[in-house]
């Protein structure tokens, strides 16, 4: 008989399955976030891959999705083993730090102990096993008490991605590559970037957060006492019917909204509370569609990638990305790093090189009363 | 009483309605072809255009319209007053001097020493007063048997146009601007196309024929006999509704295809027997996107020209043209000189710099068996 006697048996993962991804408009959308959509050709949404990577984690019966309420059905068609209690509904977006963490004090109550994982639900990974031999790692990093993250080995000066500043070795049993975080670095310049890369000793930031569920809570009240006792009040009430409605009414849209990197990661990397684990698979985070561009086209600039299902698309000396929703057929003639996203209701056009422009337009849109289409 | 006592009382105007504007695609189709659509936001199309520029000259009784029978109800929805026995329809396009000649050849059987102007269904004038006089003007050279030109005054080295090269003055009553045409000149490069202009004495040629009936006739007789005679006979049956149909079915299919500036204006121009009235008006034969591009502009390169009723367009620092037919939302970001055609199966993407290269993406499409979208 199987007994529980490594940290990984102790382990859960939480995907907090929230974000819109606006610089993907017109394919994300507030009712069709990135997450729901197939990016990279698999034949599955970002959130499926992310449950199919995390099952030979946690087992299907420790993944928890906290998501908004309008995404619990295409959650639930996308992961149809995803166990009722382990769904957890934001009546409204409240950041991460109240979504991982409204998970951890659920998690905890339920089986104090618990080690919790994190990982956003629509990243790119590939390479499972060294997925697997970084998060493997990071659960006896947490167990031995740190927060821990994995952090992605670079392979190009990227700009579109915040940097982790690499601290001295952390000894730890069954972490031989954990390393404590010196600070973290915002998405920088392309110099910067370079000089990152050449120095050594940076990783990309995944947001893979790896923590005990009470260290991770222990460090919320450090820094928000006040959010983390509407955390607990929240939890307390979560598993019975009768109080997890009223509790959530009253509680839930009170609760400050600040991401985990500034509640729980900064504040624990100066205290020398956080340790990192190097991951050296493939990772994005598709932040726009100079990206995915990227992604889907092998890195060949020259190339078109062309995503969509029964795609129609003509090119003549194009390159760039086309991502086709509409069945339209769609011609190309001589521009180059083009994005064409091209969907029944809305139609963009734009060029690599301005791909991060796109969330302003989705905000102009709000602004001029276009939000049929947002 | 009205007497008919001036050259212009026995003008007819014929309308050749019949190309696609496959370098329109995909806004121009088999099924909507250049003509029908309005390109210049004057809220009706070119066909009707052109139709409300000729009643001025010959009046509603007096304007053919030469189509395919494809767009019979088309054409009569744009043009309600025009006469059944001025609609000629082709069973199959057999290229203009088979359209202008059988509407010739019918005329002069109707009306003896009829004088007729082809004028296209589908190119912009404006200034009707300086067009008057022009047509005016050739119409008296058409008088005394010449085949009459109305070319263009050039106002910049377009490459997208014909020359026409002129010679010297002949002396005309009724028109003091007529000159000889020394020669063709197909579309030049620039160098060419400033060489013209700096020189003077070059005018675009605009398609526009004004001749006697039986002068036209008696010129595709020298060049093109068996077109001839297959005109002729196509004639003497159109006027009896038991012979038109069999005469058709008969003879129209075997008409050689040649345009009309193979067949007539080019051996006219070496034997002297053309003649050109300079035009002062504004003119375009909106050949690609663009030309559509500058004439929606004002000329302004860095603007961005919107067509389409109801067009929801965003622009983030873009220019050039954009084509709104399916009433998407479309959002452009930072593309400059481009050219989007947004219509309900079909999107072209490509910038001005290309949009003669539209045409081949039509030829491409069909070979591709995507007939459906042309």
């Amino acid at each position: 008989m199987a007994t529980r006697n490594t940290p990984l048996d102790r382990f859960y993962s939480v995907i907090p399955a929230g974000g819109i991804g606006s610089r993907l408009w017109p394919l994300s959308r507030a009712d069709a976030p990135k997450f729901l959509h197939d990016l990279t050709g698999s034949g599955q949404t970002l959130l499926r891959d992310t449950w199919d990577r995390l099952v030979p984690v946690s087992g299907e019966q420790r993944i928890m999705v906290v998501t908004g309420r309008a995404h619990r059905a295409a959650v639930e068609a996308q992961l149809p083993a995803l166990a009722d209690h382990n769904v957890v509904l934001e009546s409204e977006p409240r950041d991460s730090t109240a979504a991982i963490g409204l998970a951890a004090a659920i998690l905890e109550r339920r089986e104090p102990g618990v080690i919790i994982g994190s990982f956003a639900a629509d990243h790119v990974i590939t390479n499972q096993a060294l997925f697997l031999q970084a998060v493997t790692q990071a659960v006896a990093v947490a167990d031995a008490g740190y927060i821990a993250l994995v952090g992605i080995q670079p392979t190009e000066p990227a700009i579109g991605f915040g940097y982790i500043h690499c601290g001295g070795a952390v000894e730890i049993d069954g972490a031989p590559s954990a390393m404590a975080v010196d600070s973290f670095k915002e998405k920088p310049d392309l110099a910067t970037a370079q000089s990152y890369l050449s120095t050594g000793g940076y990783l990309w930031n995944a947001s893979m957060f790896i923590s005990r569920a009470d260290r991770l809570l222990e460090e919320i009240g450090r820094s928000e006492p006040e959010l983390l006792a509407g955390l607990l009040e929240l939890a307390a009430a979560w598993d019975d019917p009768a109080t997890r409605g009223p509790a959530v009414d009253r509680i839930w849209p009170g609760l400050k909204k600040i991401a985990i990197d500034y509640s729980v990661a900064e504040p624990a990397a100066a205290a020398g509370r956080l340790a990192v684990v190097p991951g050296y698979f493939d990772w994005d985070d598709i932040g726009d569609f100079a990206s995915l561009a990227k992604l889907n086209s092998g890195g060949r600039k020259s190339d078109l990638a062309i995503l969509g299902e029964n795609a129609r698309v003509l090119s003549d000396s194009s390159s760039g990305i086309v991502v086709s929703q509409s069945k339209r057929v769609i011609s190309l003639i001589g521009v180059k790093d083009i994005v064409v996203v091209d969907t029944p209701d809305a139609l963009l056009v734009t060029t690599s090189e301005h791909a991060q422009r796109v969330k302003a337009v989705v905000d102009a849109l709000k602004l001029s009363g276009s939000s049929d289409v947002l």
